[in-house]
């Protein structure tokens, strides 16, 4: 059986601004939701996009959310997952968003009213890996080139 | 721009019981935590393994949690992600916890005294797919076969 082991900071955050897709948790007055989403990480926040109407755009605003974003290859039982908590914003500063769109251009895969950045705060970021022998980083099969 | 597809609950509740791993959402003092965990569906419940002590062991039981698993093609930028939300709880139950035994025997990929089973009632289970003209249930790469 496999322990999992902490990546470090440098690792985690080497992983997280390689990723594309992750997954936001936030409160609402039901419970935690979960939400796939697509993300780039500009400066100290990871970027989404969402509509206002809906659940992140409803309840994420000056809150605490977490963000996570993994790699799990089944054949081989190994991995690794980044998580990030800290405080969502909205972006609303018009050269913030400029600089966003410079690196980001918005073409989320799902569209729809999707006009609304948040920004999410890397207060605490933190990684794992499970199984030994590998480089997670070295092997990342997703990378975004900025 | 592709627009998410809401996938009925057969075609939600086939994906969710084929998988392997997921993300659990549970709320804390804190705010949101995102665990990665394997897991089964065994009748009507999400269950997984966690040891006491650790965030999920701490904070989930007889509260409302979130479990989520997806799948993300990037070359294809498609993907499909099953959302379920259910009051999550301790399994003590002698003869429950045999029964997941037989249907999933106790080897997780991350050992440690992960000897605590929580069971989340499948009280609601959505799914949404992204891009057109396939079928996420019939390309699904990984299959578990109980």
């Amino acid at each position: 059986m496999l322990e999992p082991v902490e990546l470090s900071l440098s690792e985690a955050e080497t992983l997280l601004r390689s990723g594309v897709t992750g997954r936001v948790a936030v409160s609402t007055p039901q419970g935690p939701h979960i939400l796939p989403v697509n993300y780039s990480v500009v400066g100290e926040h990871v970027v989404i996009r969402t509509s206002p109407y809906s659940i992140l755009g409803t309840h994420a605003h000056r809150t605490t959310v977490a963000f996570e974003t993994d790699t799990f290859d089944h054949e081989r039982q190994r991995g690794w997952s980044v998580l990030v908590r800290g405080r969502a914003e909205v972006i609303n500063d018009a050269a913030t968003l400029e600089s966003i769109h410079r690196i980001w251009p918005p073409r989320p895969w799902a569209s729809g009213q999707r006009n609304l950045h948040i920004g999410i705060r890397l207060d605490e970021v933190t990684g794992r890996r499970l199984g030994s022998g590998w480089d997670p980083v070295r092997e990342a099969t997703v990378r975004r080139i900025v």
